[in-house]
């Protein structure tokens, strides 16, 4: 992803490279002399750090503290997590077992850990495994980027919540990929972003990542977006996705089910943007979808400052399901899918599921 | 209104009642001495500060700047610093000019300025008109109270959005008053509290009013209410509103019409609670409504901290327009109408509108 304006100390590095006019190029999160480097995503866009996380513990903590966060990357993460436990002659089941207590909704963390446990027990080397995992994960948010910009058409106003940008899955992003595309291809596109509030990673992480990109945008609060729908002025909506049942009930951050629903109501197209690691084979209905339930702080703090006195209770789901009536299609690696095509796709994906 | 912990300092005067336990009674605004009062909205819940508006340069800059905010109680301020203005011999037009300019969606504030003139005009004592006024929607909303508490069943679960509380109106409220009186009845009542960015009035407002009411609620963030829509835990939603059209079409803060949406799809009652001076009879869309675009900064900064970085563009739409067919009704003070018989409503209010 391309980043303008990182501190002089950190643009060393084979990770980051150096494009023209002070913009460098970077992934989220790399594997560098057996210690995990991301940029620390509690921190942006204000303060750019790079968080180094140097046994499985700190993997944990880092996913559970939303240093990394979006589904893809925590599956970067994770997979990296292990392969530097098993260099560290950690017990596979044991640091398996405390990465999958982290978080409960993103399936990729899931994923990523039958991954690497499948591969390591069939004798390949840890580190190999993770970067094919890594690897892997990067093409296929490259190959979302092309099926998804043919959807975008020059003039085209998007609407997208959260963030499911590079930041959130190693590079190019998931949901913000097919936008990256279709300004390289030179269309006009205008974003707007949702703040997303609790933790207001619209704000902090999508807005920024548009910004570097120089792709035009207005940052809104959560409540706004229906004002534009009614005006006729959102054309299409892209978000990503945390776990996918598979009749395309999907799990994305808090917020895109109301989204969805606003976008059906007023007839514009509601696409999910993920990897086939999203696609959780193992549940029939979003019902089954466990939902984080995140500290009421999230809710009651805000820049370090209460926003309500005390005394006032509150509830902080950090997801929601979004049911497949809702969503007009599915932007994966392998083209894009409807609700009920999802089977197809998940048998189309399967070779590649085993090689991955 | 009930109100717990009031600074000493401020616990004296005619206004200020006192309850048991260290609970107070008062309005939200008043009119002493030729001074208009009122609990500074800005501050709260963190501080609880009484403003002093001493003439109508600074009651118009307490409209534009939020010293006092929600279509009522805005009315009852034009009302009040239109008698102020004529005790000290200010120009009756260029005095109803200026307030008419603080904000353009409220209808109250036009139709205030338009009794004040009348009235004025007519020979009555400005002070004695600006009393009638308020005392007026006091009642009013105390009846909205009585007739949208029949609306609620013990045991239901209500969701509202921003502030149409005491504060908004003086006293009881709109959306509110259904649920003080039902509390006041017995009914076991739980309140769910969008938090309302980007002014997050109702975390600062309406849950500070509701702990004040000894009222069961969560505060939860815009993206949230639909999580409980879709798992059948919002039995019934009651906003207020600041302008309401002929046919019904109502314009409410930001954010209203997509809580509307939710609950149409949701099959969820919402009801929107208002007296005879926020309908305008000359109207008949809501097209024709004017929706206040506010600065960004309130998206951008909230306590005083930046919520992004330099280089993001962003948009702050105030209010949204709910169509009438997602309203299943009006709680007024004549009783609950629905968006059809609004025409009803304006000719059995006439006679009170002239009188009043």
């Amino acid at each position: 992803m391309k980043i303008k304006n990182i501190p002089n100390d950190l643009v060393d590095g084979e990770f980051i490279k150096s494009l023209d006019n002070n913009v460098y190029d970077m992934p989220a999160l790399w594997f560098e002399n057996n210690v995990i480097k991301l940029i620390d995503q509690r921190y942006l866009p204000n303060k750019f750090e790079i968080f180094e996380a140097n046994d499985y513990t700190e993997v944990a903590s880092a996913i559970r503290d939303m240093v990394i966060r979006g589904a893809p990357a925590i599956g970067a993460m994770a997979a990296y997590g292990i392969a530097q436990a098993m260099n560290q002659h950690k017990d596979l089941e044991r640091v398996s077992k405390t990465l999958l207590q982290t978080r409960p909704t993103a399936f990729d963390l899931f994923f990523a850990v039958d991954y690497m446990k499948r591969l390591i027990k069939a004798g390949k080397v840890p580190n190999e495994a993770a970067r094919n995992y890594v690897n892997e994960i990067v093409e296929r948010c490259k190959k979302i980027g092309e099926f998804g910009g043919e959807l975008i058409t020059s003039g085209n106003k998007i609407l997208t919540h959260c963030n499911a940008g590079a930041l959130a899955t190693v590079d190019h992003g998931t949901a913000l990929a097919p936008m990256r595309v279709a300004k390289n291809q030179g269309k006009d596109i205008f974003v707007y972003v949702d703040e997303t509030r609790p933790r207001l990673q619209g704000a902090k992480l999508t807005a920024w990542e548009l910004y570097n990109e120089d792709i035009n945008h207005a940052l809104i609060v959560d409540n706004a977006a229906g004002f534009y729908f009614s005006r006729g002025e959102i054309d299409l909506v892209i978000v990503g996705a945390d776990r996918i049942a598979k009749n395309g009930d999907a799990a994305n951050k808090i917020g895109t089910y109301e989204k969805a629903v606003l976008a059906f109501e007023n007839n514009v197209p509601f696409y999910v943007a993920a990897p086939a690691s999203t696609f959780d084979s193992g549940i029939e209905h979003g019902s089954q979808i466990p939902i984080e339930e995140r500290a009421v702080e999230e809710v009651l703090i805000i820049n370090d400052a209460p926003i309500t006195s005390t005394g006032i209770s509150a509830r902080n789901p950090a997801f929601d399901v979004t049911p497949n009536k809702y969503i007009s299609g599915f932007i994966t690696e392998l083209g894009v899918f409807k609700p009920e095509e999802i089977k197809d796709l998940l048998e189309k994906s399967k070779k590649g599921l085993e090689d991955f």
